[in-house]
């Protein structure tokens, strides 16, 4: 890419202090810029960065500003965060999507593909497979039999789709990450664990994201579900029946177990797990490498393994990290007590 | 598929309430029942579903049914869950295994492939290697030198076995679960980290079950070896030269540390962590998120992080939990002590 | 493979006890020899097995030696577990390297690919993306565009590089891991989370080798980097613009969240997570298990969730195995309290 300071200006409706001809043919974070890249300054902390930078243009907010004339060009904007987010979106969109089908390519002779679609080198598409119009899946999917698959997806290199699963529109599925494995049920008899088949399926809705690396376990009978919205990060385990609602953000290498079902707007963070056949409500916020282990009602903040308040399990753990001290008291106490005469 | 009652009824012996020839076209869970779908009870506690499901057949257990017509065609049986299980598993073995070599696939001239095997499309097989009869390898499978991949085995879609494993009869291996990847083995120099070279290889014994997006590493001389039977959910770590015995259940995201040896028929719950070079004993029971750091003797029950006795961490939970009550005692106690005039 | 004793004490430098025609074809651990196979002896605690292995062959440190024969074929060494490590590595450097384009393996026409080079079948190599000399890319790889990968690289089958990411020399990437997922960035408002666009890259110095299944997530802009001779096990996240530098060890199913910079020579423990945006120093060592939520300093040893010094977490932890006794003590002191006339 290339851009003149104009151009950009032009875009985010900003405006130019300096040089409008300044070409860019990148981007970086402020404390790391280089030479003919655009960077931005949106907070006072980061204000000192437009005297030293070695990016070429500056997105600023206006209140950061006060001088007629800078050491590099500034392009003048209400929320430089904002504003370079806007930029960015369009960068991306610039940059097109991919279609057409690559050689190599495999499509079962029942499959549908919709218009616009983009199929990647060695993916197999199986038998019945629908694809939505203006989606694109990267070389090495695989993709089983009766998948549905909206409009407008990414699928990334490398991820797996299991028989009958359904993915619905705009959804973004990273490499390696493999929705509708089998669910980890087996019954224990004397010579060993039988298996118990795994007959569902898994449900993306719309908008969902995922990360690379997961597991999406399908249903035992029914269906897993990911609610409209949801974004989940990478390395996340989602057990068979899972039932996660609306727009909740699930960070990296959490697990959920089989059967638990979960409300909206949820924030669940890294390393979490919650055990199977509860209910978390909405808006919950669960702290980083907690377990929970029971229903929790909306809005709670936990943290803690099992998880407890998360106020609670600081001050609980504060006290912990005194445990020394404590005994040292309590060990005081019983001396003193030894020591009065009236026992 | 489409079933009569009639005919299902035939397959686990049961008695029909009510229509015999209703059909039914596909399952549901009896908190989700979709109309033409089958379910099951079998617990007194789901017993009102049978006055309002919207299944079109119900298999029910005898001891839940009293009256002689129902709103639903019933097929009564001694245990509904028994039968529903027979039931299944009728259903998978009557999709019939996948057969035949798909074009794409590729074969090194020395490999070896028994009877009625599948290969898809572009899964490698590489010198030497042996797949026993009747084993199903997905698209997307690569398989080292000298691999032996026993009978009636499941490879799916993006599994790869690095040279040299050896893979028992029955086994399924889920999606992107890689097989004999190095083990974390390097030796500190001034200058950096030496690789030490991993020589040995990854022993998966009979009707072992791994899930999707595993990582068990190969030995560094030797084997790391998985026991017949055992059942292993998805993205779990087992590290070189591991030695896991039979029958055991390992939930997801747990991880087993180099040389570390478990015995039969333990559970290990998700996100457990156990320390190299231990041993872990039988039919122990580690709770989710331990973390094991010392040998177990057979039947203990474990919970914490370093792991220990599970009703003890409990019932300490419980005290940690009130522990800023607990040091609001003492500082009374000490207060009352200060009062006291005899110090 | 098939060497005599004589063969292998030349390598080593050796001073054959006993046959000299003794040939082995491979090596085992010294618990579990088999007839035929070379080990080695390097610590007291295991000298017994000179007289009870099935290994035809045995290096063992000299120090251990006081006899004229032994029932095995003895090669005395100065330090046996040395020895056998430059035999490793010997037999490594036997086995050779790949080279060769297999077929089935895709080139864009703007690729650059160096000399003696690997590449696998089925393995897709797009725009601009260059090759180093001597690198082996096994089959099932992706690599997006204007990726660079340096000299004498090793990426084993079914790992993904996203565009725009950049790998060293000596570089190992095991099978199935992602370099250049996006970075896990929304943007909440009242109607979903709105994705921000992750457009920078990976950047993997010299060295680095990374485990399978493993994530390493793309900076949002910058770069996401992990410094040379850094060495990575399995099952990891790596967020986005997170910042490591040289000669760290990061075991298995550990995660380090977005911009969190990481220093030298640092020990990071299985299932440890990081926080994002903190700095950990040099030397510095963190347990399994711990969550390190706030900035360390070089040399600091962490342990808990969160992490405090370890040998304080460990000191507390006695106490809070002792808790259920504690707070008897407490109850005791209490009533005794109530029974003080003078209060």
């Amino acid at each position: 890419m290339e851009f003149t300071a104009s151009q950009i200006a032009a875009f985010i409706n900003g405006k130019i202090i300096g040089d409008e001809n300044t070409t860019i043919t990148g981007v970086s974070p402020i404390e790391s810029g280089e030479h003919n890249h655009l960077s931005f300054i949106a907070q006072e902390r980061f204000a000192d960065h437009i005297y030293n930078t070695k990016c070429s243009v500056l997105i600023v907010s206006e209140k950061l500003l006060t001088k007629d004339s800078y050491p590099v060009t500034i392009i003048a904007v209400e929320d430089a965060y904002l504003s370079f987010q806007v930029l960015m979106n369009l960068y991306m969109e610039m940059q097109g999507r991919k279609t057409g089908i690559e050689q190599g390519a495999v499509f079962h002779e029942t499959s549908v593909v919709g218009e616009n679609v983009y199929v990647g080198a060695f993916t197999c598409v199986s038998e019945k497979v629908k694809i939505g119009d203006g989606s694109q899946i990267y070389p090495h999917v695989y993709i089983g039999k009766n998948v549905k698959i909206g409009k407008n997806c990414i699928l990334y290199s490398g991820v797996r789709v299991y028989d009958y699963c359904v993915i619905g529109d705009n959804c973004v599925v990273h490499s390696n990450t493999v929705i509708g494995s089998d669910g980890f049920g087996f019954q224990p008899t004397k010579d060993g664990y039988q298996k118990i088949p795994q007959l569902g399926n898994v449900v993306l809705e719309d908008n969902v994201e995922i990360g690379s690396n997961c597991s999406i376990d399908r249903g035992t009978i029914g269906s897993t579900v990911i609610g409209k919205g949801t974004k989940i990060d990478n390395l996340i385990q989602i057990a068979h029946n899972v039932k996660i609602g609306e727009n909740n953000v699930i960070a990296a290498q959490a697990g959920i177990a089989g059967s638990t079902v979960i409300g909206d707007w949820n924030q669940i963070g890294g390393q979490v797990g919650i055990v199977g056949h509860i209910n978390i409500g909405n808006q919950v916020k669960i702290q980083a490498q907690s377990g929970v282990n029971s229903n929790t009602k909306d809005g709670e903040i936990l943290y803690g393994s099992p998880a407890i308040n998360a106020g609670e399990y600081r001050r609980n753990y504060v006290h912990f990290r005194n445990f020394t001290e404590i005994v040292k008291r309590i060990n005081n106490l019983e001396n003193n007590s030894k020591d009065n005469p009236n026992e």
